[in-house]
């Protein structure tokens, strides 16, 4: 149960806020994901400083280490990683399909073994929503099964539909409390019907947020604004909308156009740990070899500490070294950038220039 | 040319200070090791928070990466890392020994093959020195041959006798500036006569400082000590006595009350990467199974960031899923540990209570 407040709209961007039990997020926002308690190469003041309003941490993940029973034991995942701001987890049920092995998906969940030591573990809807509240998450997220892209019609529509019911399994095993809050997820790829079909079930269980899942798979951006054209208006104005593990800026920027509040992405801590920036300017690929000698700045408009203190020839010559600094520096860099650009958006909505943002914006992801 | 003032005495113990171009350094003192430009994941503000005064650099691996030509033309060492407080590099002679491929020592310098490209290189004195000043060292080393050990008599009397040469070629290389210096080293192995026969050359030749070099290469703690009994008489009372490569904190300890001035090592960075912590109450292996569940700090007395936020439950938890966060949080608290450790001795100096700070600190590394 919290409060989501709809300020502003500029066509169908939304400028929000979400009043939670750790702190309230205004939206559109981004949240950076902390997959195991952490922020890959970030201290969590670090984290603070860019802006970064909630962060984003992986049951699949936590269950396994450091497990559940000692997130909770050590008073819960704010508390053992020393974060105080909201945070939302995933069900565990997208690592599963992408990290696990020998799955095996059955009515009542889905048995698998561990990445990390083999062990074989059940994830059910009941558990996962358990796990997430052990782990004292802020926005817990509904088990659901996470298709491979692309699946024919017959076998998508049975995964949604067995997402539904595990939809309204999680609903009834989630415990309500002030300022926490349950997000279902939208499922039904690329197929128009199925995506209604989702969001209306999803709907008379009542959440709330609602999240649209099964995009950012590999079907394109094109496909997946379509997706988004088609899916948003079946979802109520009233609750936040959540486009997971997206993006790249222009599609976060598309998204928010066509109405999502919320966007999680491992992007910029992983392009930062690879060496990859992303600047108001264009993406810079720091290993290239012209960057040697370059004095300028990796963003002249960006504040962050990398911009600030360091030549594109520093940074350069640590990622080419595989120092962690370089690691910490990008990291810290596009966490910033994409904090920045989710205020930029939230500035442009409130003023009603987002259409003129969208204009302006078109080449972020060009090559620097 | 630097001013070195000996404030104080407590027994042979020495309290002092060195005025450089790039500030004073407070002696006894620590110099945390920033081999490629960098001191592995940790920011130059967060070594500034940890009472760092001046930090070490490597010309053997700076000259192969990004190469003393970039960092020159960078604006030298400080400038391209951020680094304003005083900078030491060692002369490359060290890593050349312990890093390089197919060396080959002749009078006139070593050939060497890069560990990084195979790339053929050659080091002498004059080219050290020309390299050293090329990245702006605040404080030049000669360049010297590293023996292995053990070493015979008659090998290290050779080998000694190539470095006083080569001191006397790197003296005559080195450009004299207001601020900076360079420090001669003493080699001479285990050998007493040896030792006093190479201090006194280097002496005559006339150094800012000089260094005690070939110790902390494995033979063990009372050798060493024994060594620095006999070598330390012959060197003068009014120039830094700097101590290379060293190293635990009771070697720290044991070397200041025989009259040691200033460290380096890699032991407290490379250890927080390894998951090995230095506190007050011993050495904490925070990978040890029963610091799962551990809700205590890392160190009670501590005052860093990993000790002032962090249980060992998360700590642990940080470095068995090998996460950048537990590397740099664990370096972090090394680096502020030994910054504290030599804090600690300055003033039990100051008090003339050095005597009883050696006695109440005898199990700095006891295992925890």
């Amino acid at each position: 149960m919290f409060e989501f407040t709809l300020k502003k709209n500029d066509g169908l961007a939304r400028r929000g806020n979400i009043k939670t039990a750790h702190g309230v997020i205004e939206t559109p926002v981004f949240m950076p994901v902390g997959t195991l308690a952490t922020v890959k190469a970030m201290t969590p003041e670090a984290l603070h400083a860019t802006g970064a309003q909630i962060i984003l941490g992986n049951t699949y993940h936590l269950m396994l280490r450091p497990t559940a029973e000692i997130v909770e034991d050590m008073g819960g995942l704010h508390k053992f990683m020393n974060w105080d701001k909201p945070i939302l987890t995933d069900s565990g049920g997208f690592q599963i399909m992408s990290l696990s092995n020998l799955r095996k998906i059955t009515e009542d969940g889905v048995e698998f073994r561990s990445h990390i030591s083999g062990a074989k573990h059940m994830l059910t809807p009941e558990k996962s929503v358990e796990i997430q509240h052990m782990l004292n998450s802020t926005i817990t997220m509904v088990f659901d099964e996470c298709p491979q892209y692309p699946i024919e019609r017959y076998k998508c529509r049975e995964s949604m539909e067995l997402s539904m019911r595990w939809a309204q399994r999680s609903r009834d095993a989630f415990v309500h409390r002030q300022g926490y809050g349950q997000f279902g997820i939208v499922q039904g790829g690329v197929y128009e019907d199925l995506r209604k079909q989702s969001s209306e079930e999803l709907q008379s269980i009542g959440f709330e947020g609602y999240a649209i899942g099964g995009l950012a798979v590999g079907e394109g951006q094109e496909t997946m604004f379509r997706v988004l054209d088609f899916t948003i208006p079946t979802i109520t104005q009233d609750k936040p909308r959540y486009l997971m593990g997206v993006g790249k800026p222009t599609d976060i920027i598309g998204a928010v156009a066509r109405g999502v509040d919320m966007f999680d992405c491992v992007l910029p801590t992983r392009s930062g740990r690879n060496g990859q920036a992303y600047t108001w300017e264009g993406v810079v690929n720091i290993r290239n070899a012209k960057y040697k000698t370059d004095r300028s700045k990796l963003s002249e408009r960006c504040k962050c500490p990398a911009c600030s203190n360091y030549t594109k020839a520093y940074l350069h010559h640590l990622v080419k070294c595989n120092e962690i600094l370089g690691a910490m520096l990008l990291t810290w860099h596009n966490t910033h950038f994409y904090q920045d650009l989710t205020k930029e958006i939230r500035i442009s909505i409130e003023r009603c220039e987002f259409n003129n943002f969208v204009i302006r914006h078109r080449n972020l992801e060009q090559k620097l």
